[in-house]
Parts: structure tokens; C-alpha cells; sequence
């Protein structure tokens, strides 16, 4: 392991390993902070990396601990790498004080506006960083990387993917703000972070990407609870599912007939997600 | 529902539902707090209950976000319910100082020392008020109970299963505090709550329960991890193992190769667990 990873614990769990780690980010300008589940798999050669990017107000513990994810995960064979939501403790005054801007609030972009420009650039780390972090550092097989993701994570996973073709071979969300430049959530990151110009916010958009896309996604797969309390105002799934029509990406979009937005729901459906990406990522 | 169950909020999992309940409790004098897990099935009629008393610092919520229970619970067709771990805001002067005392360590016995013993009658809470409230509340076999836990609480689930013989029909433990009046975590707990009188503790202890038996419980089942930092000062399990060979017990202890005493540990082995229980509840 490079020396520049800082194991802050780790735990046996359905035979293989869940561990936490911080290290000095290049592309963050201080620590972040990741977890990482490594399958039995992972003991004997290298296996596929599937990412997670996580919600509002949530760390890099949150899926470890409340997603259920390690059974099918040891079972399949996949590793699972969770990057905390920000950057934390920047000193940037007020980082804090929004649980919808800031501190747990990075929405996976490059933020270009100080005084987040100084350290809020989740994207090249999401992306690039940290991926190579993790193959230099663990048994990942980096021509095979998938990537989900919940709400804000959910429109993380899907900004990714939409920026990087080719490079994800399996693509999946829960409950994702899909439509981030149409509602509250979104236009408050996007102008805090990328500024008042609406057309730069189009690169950070899943449904705008997609209508630009030359080159379909693999087959997406996105579920949403009908109680949901964010789901008519923030998450807005009938605009994706409508850019994945008139773009011809394909889509399976499920309505989960009364699911939460939390873990609950999250955990419920784990399953069908990891065996999603195992179909593309083990095959 | 009673009107005296006051719901603070409700999830769809699994088919199911979870759900946390605050009601103001006669043994305890004041509110208490629990969560429940109702599978699918008890939609269509009633079905067995399997009560969870969690560890030190835990609430009624910790098993539902971390035990991952709920995908085999559904399936399985078993009712989870979870009390918390102690009367909670009792007035009780620093009943919050100390992690190993007072709020969250209930250590589910019937206090007879003041200040506690207004306050602290977790037993007869877990055994009789609570199962009383789930009966007349939700669609449960009143006739079918099991009862687990963890720490702590694999303390409390061997205890109440050993204090009324003949009522669990099945009993299992995550890493228990199998000897607590040997141990530093039992002997402060029971100096608090029950007094200086040694001889009193006899009865809150399962070892001295076991060996005391004039019946056998059900076939138990325990899992400890060899990383488990309280194994050695504070949990014991060669003395529950030799109680039980000198008292004919049927236990199946099972050694678990480096797992800690989290729920990471917990969880990996909730599976067994409840087909454990499963087996002598849905028979």
C-alpha cells in the first residue's frame, strides 16, 4: 500500500474486508477521506471496482453501514469504493452552515467559484484520483469499473459516466436528482460553485448530457420510491426517462410503490443493483 | 393501534415496513422507545416475533440501519422488534455521564437501588410490557417468541430466556457477555442497579442461570469473533461453554477468525441467526 494512505480501521465482514482510509488529495488541496469493501475474491486477484456515490449529509460511512451491500458483494466478487461528499474542514468560512452547499454537499463537480474553486473538485477526484489510488493501491481491475450512486450521488454517477464515455461499463442510481439545472438542489450547487452562466451548468446535467450524447450509456437502471419527499420538487425521473427516449439511451426505470428516499428503500433494492453491475462487470 | 403507541415514523422495507413507536411505559415510569419490523406477511395474518436487545451506546435504531435483517426477516416471514437499551431523559441526576451505566445500558434487569430503580426495569419492560403492547398492536403469535441480541443485549436474551424457561421457543446471541459478575462491564452494572449483595447477582447472570436450570433452553446459538476487543476482559464465552457442558445445555458456540465486535460482524452472521429462529418459530 502506498505510504500516502492512512488506514483508519478496518473490519472483517462476509469474509472479506471493509476499511477506512484518509490521504493527502492532489486534486482536493487536503484530505479526503474513502471507504472501501474488498470481497474474499479480492485475496486471491484482482476483481472489478464498482463506486458509490453517496447523498447529501452523508460520509464515506454512510453506505458501509446502513446499504446491506457486503452479502451479494462477497458473493459476486466485487469490490465496492466509497468517497466521502466533500471535502471537509477547508477552512473555507461557513463550509458548513448549508447541508445543501459545502461540507457533504460536493455534487461530484469541479467548482470553479471561490472560495470553493480552492479545494471542491469532487469530479477529478471521483473520476480520476481516486481510481488511481485504489489501482495502485488495492486488487482492482481498473478495465472494469462501474459506478451508482443515491440522490445526489445518483446524478454523480450518471454526470460521470455521461462525461467519460466507454469508460463505465455499468451505470446504475437510486432516487437521483435527475434533472440537477431544473430544480432548487441543483441551481443552488450549480450557481455556488460554477456561477451564474446557465449554459455551463449543461456539462453538469444527466438529462442534458444525454440528449448530447453521440454514443449511448449501457443499459441504465434507476429506481424511485413513490413516497419519496424530495421526489416531485428535486429528484424529477420523468425528465430522464423523457432525454432517454428522444436520445434512445436505454433505460429501466422503476417505480417503487410506496419506498422512502432513505436507506430503507436504498437497502430494499441493493441487490437487484449489485447483480446489474456484476452482469457487466464479471462477465 | 392503542392509542397510547405514538408512531415517529414508518419506512417501506422489503415488502415490510419498518416503524419506531414511543409510548409512555407503566413499568418504566416514563417513555420508552422501540422499532419494529413487520415482514410481508403480516399484512395476511399473524406472524412470530423475534425480539433484538442491542449493546452498550446502541438505540432501537441501530439493528434496523445495521444488521442488514430485513431481506431474510421478509422472507422468512419474522416480526423484529427492538427496544431501546435503556428509560431515556429520566431526570436522573448524570444518568448520562457514564457509557457502562445509565442511558443506553440498561443491561435489561430490574434495578432495585435508587436513583434507578424509579426508572430502570428493562426486564420487566422486554418481557412483559413490551411483548404485552406488540400482542394487543400488531399481527403477532404471541405463541411464538424468540428472542437474540448482541453484547449487552446477548447478555439480556440469554437472561430473559433463562429467567422464564419454557417461554422463548428460540434464543441466540452475537458475542455476550456471557459471565457478567465476573467481568468489570456485569460487576458495575449490577453494584449500580442491585446493590453490593453478590449473592443477588446470581440471578442476572447466565452462567450461574444455567448451571442453577432445572430445564434446558432450546438449542442455543453464539457467534464471537477472535478480534473482538471486549473478548477477553469482558465477554467470556469458555465460561458460558463450560456451564453448559456441566448442565447438559445443547449451545452451539461458534469461533468467528477475525471478527471485531461491531455489526460489520453482526450482520455477516444475521443470516444464520435468523434461520436459526426461524426453524423453531415458523415449524
Amino acid at each position: 500500500m502506498p505510504e500516502a494512505l492512512r488506514l483508519v480501521s478496518e473490519h472483517r465482514c462476509f469474509g472479506g474486508t471493509v476499511a477506512y482510509y484518509r490521504h493527502d488529495s492532489r486534486v482536493c488541496g487536503g484530505e479526503m477521506r474513502f471507504s472501501i469493501y474488498l470481497p474474499p475474491q479480492a485475496q486471491a486477484g484482482k476483481v472489478p471496482v464498482l463506486y458509490y456515490l453517496s447523498g447529501l449529509t452523508c460520509t464515506e460511512e454512510t453506505f458501509q453501514i446502513k446499504a446491506g451491500a457486503h452479502r451479494l458483494a462477497a458473493e459476486l466478487g466485487l469490490m465496492l469504493v466509497v468517497p466521502d461528499t466533500s471535502p471537509r474542514d477547508t477552512g473555507i468560512p461557513n463550509e458548513s452552515a448549508d447541508w445543501e452547499v459545502g461540507t457533504a454537499a460536493g455534487f461530484y463537480l469541479d467548482a470553479t467559484q471561490q472560495p470553493w474553486a480552492s479545494r471542491f473538485h469532487m469530479f477529478s477526484y471521483v473520476t480520476g484520483e481516486l481510481p488511481e489510488l485504489v489501482g495502485k493501491s488495492f486488487p482492482a481491475r481498473m478495465d472494469r469499473e462501474g459506478i451508482f450512486g443515491h440522490s445526489m450521488g445518483g446524478h454523480g454517477a450518471l454526470v460521470c459516466a455521461l462525461r467519460q464515455p466507454g469508460r463505465y461499463r455499468s451505470v446504475s442510481a437510486f432516487a437521483p436528482i435527475c434533472a440537477p439545472m431544473r430544480v432548487p438542489w441543483g441551481k443552488k450547487a450549480f450557481t455556488t460553485y460554477i456561477g451564474g452562466d446557465t449554459e455551463a451548468w449543461r456539462a453538469w446535467d444527466s438529462t442534458e448530457l444525454i440528449r448530447a450524447a453521440r454514443t449511448p450509456l449501457p443499459h441504465l437502471l434507476v429506481d424511485q420510491g413513490t413516497r419519496d419527499k424530495f421526489l416531485v420538487e428535486q429528484l424529477k425521473p420523468e425528465l430522464l426517462r423523457e432525454a432517454c427516449e428522444q436520445s434512445g439511451q436505454p433505460l429501466t426505470l422503476r417505480i417503487q410503490d410506496g419506498y422512502d428516499h432513505g436507506y430503507y428503500f436504498v437497502s430494499t433494492f441493493m441487490a437487484d443493483h449489485l447483480r446489474h453491475h456484476a452482469a457487466a462487470l464479471t462477465a
